[in-house]
């Protein structure tokens, strides 16, 4: 089983519609397609753009190998061996634009667009959806993390409760990307570069006569970086009293042990009460870390309460995004060919919210020269370049107009870089650590009302007006 | 990049604790984990045991490569040669006894024993959780659906909202094996053969001058399976108009639509409405397919209120089990090797639940002879074998004991097959069919008091006599 061929990881509709196409003649008219997500996650007030790289790994590995074919020759008899034929050869081609990881992003905006030929349009759009919504997601849930804990170390340890292996590592990934410090998966580590951490588990105790006789063992055994569980029996009248043992008998050996770990109980009292006797005992370097099903919530409250915890573990809320388990990302049709021009398209919804924005769009984040913070994301059809002029610019509100304002001393930054132009790879991969700094410095553009866990204030996204006004005559011509 | 190589997919701690047994020469003493979750997901009777094939796979291909070993002296200066060098020699060599795929499961059941070295033992932990958590987890979202849905057709759609590749295809492996009919995903279907289905996007009906012209292209294009997507623009108004005279068009052809899908709107209103227009069209063949954002509750709601349909397409609810995306599954250890014996051993928390069962066990299901139907998992320790003689049974439960009671007439059926013995495979590999098959036939040994959706009874899981007093020894042992 090969399971690194990515290429049939689609639904089996994009490749009935690329059979239409080829039979209808149709496969090379080119169309634009942007993905975008309609509604920001966990009540936050901003996702964090992730999933990029794997995405390009993605395409450039596109290639229907012998056994592809086959097993759709067998699948679908109607296949004719032409179309089998196209897609023996079938290669991407197009232009990709996209946003760089890391990017505070918004609800509407196209994050990734994709201008191919139709027939290669369509066969990207499932799994480019899947990594888009999955890591977006789960770097918007760190943000939120170390949002309420930006100065304490923090560390991804779900693998275990991951929705299976790519979600781990990738997941992983993107908490790094947000400002998480480490992972306890390996092969993350390996992978990506990102530095692990690990301790050891209640098995470790449970395998010795005694906690003590555990704890010293282990210590000894990897003396540079002993971290101790103290929660196996009794943390505060077994686990702590034995760490503080072990730390002296280092002391001896001439190591310090680095720290202990809390998995469950009030960890808010024991903290606290750790901290004191390990203060006591003259161990004041000795770091505590808490992990059990925590997440942003439980930590804020933890920190309300006055707990001592310098490091958290965060497993299963983060990495499954429990409160928030998906991200609606959708890819939409903007354009089609037409007689060799683009026509702009639109998708109609009772529901306003789903009514697409027709037309190939740019993003350009409108920076204060004064402040140097983001005013607003725009929203401009492509062609319209007086964005990037710096000339006076109206921000409509199209739902709320009394909140519509004219800029005037701005920087516009346009969001969407080329990744691919003409099926070539146009975009130099960033390393992570500087994806995890321009994540950092991306912050730093907003104020903190937009950042904020609860009730965030709503950074502003608007279409230009020319943008706007196609939305609306499109509507038109389909409800008349 | 080698992202088959799943040797490191675990959390560092595993390595960390291996190298500390190494150290102290404790390596090669043999320990016993069992896995097993604590909770039903979803407020569920049961679970549907599903991850083994994968286990089974992971466990075959165990190996650091070099690569992997650089990673590790890189990381840790600490690591000696000498541990590097047991690890290039890794490989699993111990026993692996599991349930079936596709068998009804409760909680605190052992469904997973390792009995190996315990520098082994320690290694799988990770993954094989990662694994079993979230199959598991699926299985049992997909086998509730199913319970709601038992004659219409169930369609996986979860890809592009599924948390990365890997929970795609296998949450589509484990939707079918409780019942599902299909999967959208073509690497699903060509990895694990299982049948795959599609319609169209509403792109393509966005990439036509009119939604007619879409319907009637996709139609001659792929004549066999026409599945027509009608609310694009207005499902009553345009889409089902439409979806008939493209159904009349194929007629013309000799050939006839399968089906008209509904993504958006009332679709208890719509289908209802839909299937009279069809039906008085003389069209009561084509079926109706409906999607969008389905789950139990949602599907069970719409066939109380009469909607009319065929099948239903489940996407995101699926696959990212989004009202409980994780299933705590844990692995424990229940004995060491001590003096050259097993000692059980026990994990004490403050939290009753939490509190391990000690000791190597096996579990039984007791079937009633007169009724054909489970009467009760139980649970013993591996030596006791009366159970399997058929001598009366006291079934004594720990918590409420006047609901203890004795069976009789019983057969009592082992859950637990070997499936490694000394590092080799012992268990022939069932075929997809057969485990889907077998589910089945699961589901058919219970009452429907405990299969149902809503406040199922509470199936019976109950330690023998020699297991609970072994778990009361210990903890007093502890406390004393």
């Amino acid at each position: 089983m090969d399971y690194e061929n990515l290429t049939l990881h689609t639904d089996k509709y994009q490749i009935n519609m690329m059979y239409a196409h080829w039979v209808h003649g149709s496969l090379n008219n080119r169309a634009v397609f942007e993905a975008y997500f309609r509604k920001l996650p966990f009540g936050n007030g901003y996702a964090v753009f992730a999933g990029l790289e794997r995405i390009i790994h993605y395409i450039q590995n596109l290639a229907f190998d012998e056994e592809d074919i086959m097993y759709l020759q067998q699948q679908e008899e109607q296949y004719q061996d032409g179309f089998l034929e196209e897609l023996r050869r079938f290669k991407f081609t197009g232009h990709i634009h996209a946003a760089a990881e890391g990017t505070l992003v918004f609800p509407n905006e196209p994050l990734i667009r994709v201008e191919a030929r139709v027939f290669e349009a369509h066969l990207l759009e499932t799994a480019l959806l899947n990594f888009m919504n999955y890591q977006t997601l789960i770097a918007t849930k760190a943000s939120r993390i170390k949002q309420v804990a930006p100065t304490e170390t923090l560390l991804e340890f779900g693998t275990r409760r991951a929705q299976e292996a790519d979600a781990a590592i990738w997941g992983a990934r993107a908490a790094y990307i947000a400002g998480f410090h480490a992972t306890s998966n390996l092969r993350a580590g390996k992978l990506f570069g990102i530095p692990t951490k690990g301790t050891h588990a209640h098995s470790w105790i449970q395998d010795h006569d005694t906690e003590e006789e555990s704890f010293r063992k282990f210590a000894e055994a990897i003396p540079d970086q002993v971290s101790l569980l103290v929660d196996t029996y009794d943390s505060l009248k077994s686990g702590v009293p034995n760490a503080i043992k072990t730390a002296r008998h280092l002391e001896q050996m001439g190591k310090k042990i680095q720290s202990i770990r809390i998995d469950s109980g009030d960890l808010a009292y024991i903290s606290k009460q750790s901290r004191e006797m390990l203060d006591d005992a003259g161990l004041s370097y000795v770091k505590i870390i808490a992990s059990g099903d925590l997440d942003e919530n439980i930590i804020l409250n933890l920190k309300a309460q006055g707990s001592k915890i310098d490091v958290f573990g965060v497993g299963t809320q983060l990495i499954t995004a429990a409160d928030q388990p998906s991200l609606g990302g959708v890819y939409k049709l903007v354009a089609r060919e037409k007689n060799g021009e683009y026509e702009p398209v639109i998708k109609i919804s009772g529901n306003p919210d789903k009514v697409s924005n027709p037309g190939v769009k740019e993003i350009y984040r409108i920076i204060s020269r004064a402040t140097g913070k983001a005013e607003a994301d725009y929203i401009a059809l492509r062609h319209e370049q007086d964005i990037l002029q710096g000339q006076p610019l109206d921000l409509i509100d199209p739902v709320h107009s009394y909140r519509s304002r004219t800029v005037r001393d701005y920087e516009s930054v346009p969001l969407l870089h080329p990744i691919f132009l003409d099926g070539a790879l146009a975009y130099p991969l960033p390393k992570l650590e500087d994806i995890r700094s321009y994540h950092e410095e991306q912050l730093q553009l907003f104020w903190p009302e937009y950042l904020r866990k609860l009730n965030p204030e709503m950074f502003r996204v608007n279409l230009s007006r020319e943008a706007w006004e196609l939305k609306m005559e499109l509507i038109r011509k389909h409800q008349g």
